[in-house]
């Protein structure tokens, strides 16, 4: 028998999530059936990252690692059909919890929502903001990889200096300037052809009406609104999405995952990481016990680049 | 000598346009110089229809017809570069202000702006609003055409019956139903795969939430907005483009003019016409000393079809 633990929701969040909203339960896990393997949690993101601690099912060994959607648990029955394995040429060196973020689903995020929707051309202008995320940071690095001159708004000093650090050509505090309308004129006058969107609201407003004609916009995230009871109200963005032809869509990494730019996108970081092209950065809350500080301080961007938890 | 007269803004409209905002003046032209040919408005629309009085222009001949963007005027000198021949097919049964309607602008921006962004498949649904304006009654009846069911909102019932006479599937008047949401709803139980936008603002906020995931959104036109001194507001967009990932686009003619699927346009649309696939409904306003009147009704949706001013 082993003794599984889980967080479980006690209540729906009321605006921001809040520890109390959380509670850890545990319960027995049964047997193995035929088909059947348990599997042990190593590193949580949303999604968590396991090894197989015992199989029924003979395409899976014992010690392997997947990543897989299993919710915030220790321990965990699979029939395999939901797991996905590390890719093939996993080295040594790099640390597997880069399966949760630069090579895995923020990684890929980046990837796929670049190359499908702003698809940026040498010498374009890229904006994104939340910049110093797990997508964020991959995606400005993505973009001077295609040549262009990148910019990230991102919310502390430490943040900023971290984008500089990792090749953005400019990149400011959006919580310290006094005007992001100056702070984006300022960093790119000639305005933006790209604009990947973390974040919406407020940011969106003001960055909408820098965008340059016929601009590209992936709106992957809408960070501050996910916590609104009520709907936040701003200019309706028709006009300026009319007189500068602008194309703005929806990007969720979900629909993608049986596609095989997804594979291409994991064997491509890959191998940017291993040539030092593609920097990261994991931000890691040790203990499973602290997960709901952790997705808390995730949501209020304490961590600079990926959130992780480990075991 | 001529005389020309031109309406002319004597101040920038505040809100809505106003008759006391326009004023009508004349002008002497002078002769004619060597390359440069003198032209007559037959029709006009915000785009004027003209026909060549006087040529010293060997590649143009008295007599031969033009469109023009050459403001509101009676008579127009042209050195030639900015006048556009009618389709070379033109049928003398037809009334030659569809070069202004169907068969111009309002019929070629349906049929490219439904063609590039909307691209719609049969079997689908698509929403047009301003279904009975002179872009609205193309773009549906190309969506039936191409196999989707057609919903159209209109402002008034003799509207929605002419939509049904064209061959829409489902029409309502929007001023007078109880509830957008369930208007659009009951038009379409299984929701909306295209949505053709003229409208903007709340129509949008509503219709949005009605997407199939991902549809696609033209986004031609936003008549509700274009008389606000102050930006009107309604909830943030990210949230629904994200989880329904739809792909939201903005269109402008005026970037297709020089491309081939402008002329490709003007073909099918003739086509489609004289084969009776595709009908066509005039409101015209006769007398140039009218075109300020007529142009506010057209803000006003007093026209069904494309709203034309006749010499």
């Amino acid at each position: 028998m082993v003794l599984s633990k889980s967080w479980t929701m006690v209540r729906h969040f009321e605006g921001a999530p809040k520890l109390a909203d959380f509670k850890l339960i545990e319960n027995e896990l049964p047997p193995l059936k035929d088909g059947e393997l348990l599997l042990e949690s190593e590193f949580w993101s949303v999604d968590p990252y396991m090894r197989v601690m015992e199989s029924k099912n003979p395409a899976f060994s014992v010690g392997d690692y997947y990543v897989a959607r299993a919710g915030w648990t220790t321990h965990f029955i699979s029939d395999g059909k939901e797991l996905r394995a590390l890719p093939s040429n996993w080295p040594e060196s790099l640390p597997r919890s880069l399966a949760l973020g630069a090579v895995g689903m923020p990684g890929v995020t980046a990837y796929i929502g670049l190359k499908q929707i702003c698809d940026p051309k040498p010498g374009e202008v890229l904006l994104v903001n939340s910049a110093a995320g797990a997508v964020g940071t991959i995606v400005g690095q993505i973009a001077k990889i295609k040549g262009c001159k990148v910019v990230g708004s991102a919310g502390s000093d430490e943040k900023v200096a971290y984008l500089k650090e990792i090749g953005f050509d400019e990149a400011f505090n959006y919580k310290t300037v006094s005007s992001l309308e100056e702070a984006l004129k300022k960093a790119s006058p000639e305005g933006y052809d790209c604009y990947f969107e973390n974040v919406g609201g407020k940011f969106a407003d003001v960055a909408l009406q820098q965008m340059r004609n016929f601009g590209r916009i992936t709106v992957c995230g809408a960070i501050s609104m996910y916590n609104d009871s009520v709907p936040q109200t701003g200019p309706y963005v028709q006009s300026v999405i009319i007189f500068k032809q602008l194309r703005m869509e929806g990007f969720l990494i979900f629909s993608w995952e049986d596609k095989p730019i997804y594979e291409e996108a994991q064997r491509q970081l890959l191998e940017w990481i291993l040539e030092g092209k593609v920097k990261y950065n994991e931000h890691i809350t040790n203990g499973f016990e602290n997960m709901p500080a952790g997705f808390i301080g995730m949501l209020n961007g304490e961590n600079t680049g990926k959130a992780i938890i480990k075991a």
